[in-house]
């Protein structure tokens, strides 16, 4: 027996819907972004996967819950998730929060539309367009096209597609089977995304050509050149360059101006993986590291890391004026993209993604933008440069700290030696001993939730912290707390 | 001169900001929520890009701006943005708004974080695992795996690249070079993302079999065979079929159990796009339509369509229990899925995806579901048929609206005949007249602003509109305006 319905009535309540969506929008100001930014409260709330299974009551059942249960539901989501937003959050690259970019995001939740075509999102298809075009001017580039991507993963990913159908249009009908095998090169020290994406294109991860690094992380690229011809004579056809800036673990930037005289030499498409370093291009005093990144064919870069535009907001963007992305990406969906609109359908921007439905991830970073201005974005970058200089400055003062290298960017990467160790480098299992204090000391701080950082092996290198200091929300102080910190939690190692 | 910073202070003024996002709250709630709901309410305000360019002041400069005028954007923003919510836009999937979601989407928001580790998102992992399991249930599996993708496109991708690594796992090393060609099968009227995955995952266009469809738009089992057949006989290698349940314009169901018995017969993987159609799972009523789903291996659902939980939110369910998505997808990031880590490291999904940032989709959902529960979500599902029906039924009695056929699911197809073309059915230019109404209509409504709703050519049916009527805003109410406003729009013509 299906049940009666009203069929003269909505079933959505909007006074009560309304009333629910303000009450949660309290908690979430007080618990997430005030508690969640006060340097006296926990970065987070430490529960072992069963007890916190357990305090969620996660299962979902037949009937649905009083609003006040839904409240406290969200006040148990907001107590014991992360507050990444916590001055005291550097465990990844998305660290803090900016109430502008924060509005643009509730805005575009509520707005709830597609950036497919002009029809659905005239606004954000006029935004997107304005960003991206600012966006490729600090790159160096007054032409040239570009895509919001779902993170620099997918940017990466674009990219190497778009770099394969330039070279071998084909490839769109007839696939890769009958082409001759294609090769990426990229550096030891890249994202994974050049790993994940070769391997999802079809093309593999053993063609993606693994260049040599010097020992602060960037490509060597006399070492490029070489792999470049060996693999032309084993009679691979080399078409991919995807250089780095901003490296996620060292922070290292790939020497661009060389690495395009390399590709130009060899024809091949230059790709810059800038997720994590392009927003140095913000800074006068710092965009030289990226010198000569308008000599590239792509750039990724993601406002959501550095700049703190919120998760996802990455970009791609692009040199090409020859309408490259919808050409590579298009399938002209007649129900989607009609040519007999009203409008000039070139607004209906969604067939150049390999996406239907798209986020809109434009909005809030263009508010963002507005209220602080390109020189209010150049003074965060500026000021993270200067963090970074300071807690190092305090680390060679302080016994137990050893830095892998200067660091070149804001990523800070160096090992807490324990006092136990101290003046041991020699012995035989110190090593051994060494990997396994950054985990501890993870341990310690997740479980009393003071701080969080991140920790890995690297090459030969064994587990060393790595911290990132960008956030808008911190200062020196934030930087002695930091030390203070690791000190206290590794002081009976 | 690099300008001197005050290190000791963030930049963030905390007050300022929360007043900001509560002024900006206030409009939301007010211009989007309760305008964009309100029948009285314009669904769209149409301005030309050019003259919405600069009513908007796109341009983002070196200095920032004072909160007045930036709440002054957030107004405009949402008074030229379309109205999705509203009940009178029946233009796409994606229509009306439910508030619990959009209260999960505004906390996983304001807690910026990341699906790839328990580390930064223990509440998230947990949450995404409980309603991937949920979601499994309903399909009929009561073990698998799934992930939250950014749309169905995406999910469809996966399934692609599943489905090859299952048949060839060299391919993730080796790449498709020397590889046989690998032959994808799906409908006529089957989505146009199965084209655009085939591509980006160096398949080809042409190696994407088109399967005949009878006159409802349902894939012919018959004809899927025979292909499947001659596709061998030339060499290629058969190993997906994609099948679709709920079709993008018509709403039709393929046969799966059917479809099931070919793919069994001739070892293939089946994937069912229910991207649009999945929803019908909660409705004890309405399940039918997608009989055999169980016997697939892989099932795509988007509840950001129907069950309205806000764009993005889609999941790819998979009956493997072996641990394919991350042995398929995998990279082992030393950096970020370290395996010494003090908690069960399986709890750090993010490997299983080939995107690193992961956005929580998952929540708002989750959320939406407790309130509401299953059978609140079935009531949902079944009021949408039955104002289908209704609506059916009223242009039934009226002149000039002529079907398609008759609906399968929530998809309305239809032709609206102008008095001037009624009984000219056989004159020689009659379609091409025809062909011209729809898209004059379509102007008008948005140039007034008082509904929005899709139209399209489908193989040699010329612009025909798809009306989908599942909002929870909605009521027959909105079902007469509907017919009303078609009539008035279209009177002289
Ligand atoms: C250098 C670099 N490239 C790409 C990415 C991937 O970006 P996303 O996480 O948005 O996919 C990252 C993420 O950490 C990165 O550090
Ligand atoms: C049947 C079907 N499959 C897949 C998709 C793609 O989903 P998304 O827009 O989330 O990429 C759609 C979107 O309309 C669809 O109707």
């Amino acid at each position: 027996e299906p049940t009666l319905h009203d069929l003269s009535e909505p079933l959505v309540d909007h006074a009560e819907g309304q009333l629910f969506l303000n009450e949660a929008f309290k908690i979430i100001v007080e618990d997430v972004l005030c508690k969640g930014t006060d340097v006296k409260q926990k970065v987070c709330e430490w529960k072992d996967p069963d007890e916190l299974a357990l305090l969620l009551d996660l299962q979902l059942r037949d009937s649905g819950e009083p609003q006040g249960r839904l409240l406290q539901r969200v006040r148990d989501v907001a107590k014991y998730s992360v507050k990444t937003t916590h001055p005291h959050f550097f465990n990844q690259q998305y660290g803090g929060v900016d109430y502008h970019s924060l509005a643009g995001r509730f805005l575009s939740e509520a707005l709830n539309t597609n950036l497919f075509t002009y029809e659905v999102a005239p606004v954000f298809v006029l935004i997107e367009t304005e960003v991206l075009k600012a966006l490729r001017l600090l790159v160096g580039w007054t032409e040239g096209d570009g895509l919001f991507c779902p993170g620099g993963s997918s940017s990466n990913m674009y990219a190497m597609n778009l770099a394969r159908y330039s070279f071998f249009p084909q490839v769109k009908r007839q696939g890769l089977c009958g082409l001759p095998q294609l090769t990426v090169f990229t550096s030891k020290e890249s994202h994974y995304s050049v790993q994940k994406g070769a391997a999802f294109l079809g093309l593999g991860l053993d063609n993606v050509i693994v260049v040599e690094v010097d020992d602060g992380g960037r490509m060597i690229p006399e070492d490029l050149e070489e792999k470049i011809k060996l693999s032309k004579s084993q009679g691979a056809v080399p078409f991919l360059v995807s250089c780095t800036a901003g490296t996620t673990v060292q922070g290292a930037f790939d020497p661009l101006d060389s690495i395009a005289d390399v590709c130009e030499k060899h024809k091949l498409w230059m790709h810059i993986d800038a997720a994590w370093g392009g927003s140095v291009l913000f800074s006068k005093q710092h965009k030289h590291l990226m010198k000569g990144a308008e000599r590239a064919n792509s750039v990724s870069w993601n406002p959501h890391k550095m700049l703190v535009a919120g998760l996802q907001c990455s970009v791609l963007l692009l040199k090409d004026t020859t309408n490259l992305l919808k050409q590579c990406h298009g399938a002209n969906a007649s129900y989607l993209f009609q040519q007999d609109k009203f409008y000039d359908v070139n607004l209906d921007i969604g067939d150049k993604s390999v996406q239907c439905s798209r986020k809109v991830d434009c909005v809030k970073f263009w508010l963002m933008w507005k209220a602080i201005g390109s020189s209010g974005l150049e003074e965060r970058v500026d000021k993270a440069f200067l963090h970074v200089r300071y807690l190092v400055a305090q680390m060679k003062k302080r016994d137990g700290f050893l830095l892998l290298r200067e660091p070149q960017f804001v990523n800070v990467c160096f090992w807490f030696i324990p006092p136990s160790l101290r003046g041991k480098e020699g012995s035989a299992d110190y090593e051994k001993r060494l990997a396994k204090v950054a985990p501890i000391i993870k341990e310690r701080m997740m479980k009393q939730g003071t701080m969080m950082v991140g920790y890995q092996p690297l090459g030969n290198k064994v587990n060393f912290f790595r911290m990132t200091a960008f956030s808008p929300l911190i200062s020196n102080k934030d930087m002695d707390f930091f030390l203070n910190e690791i000190e206290r939690l590794g002081k009976d190692l």
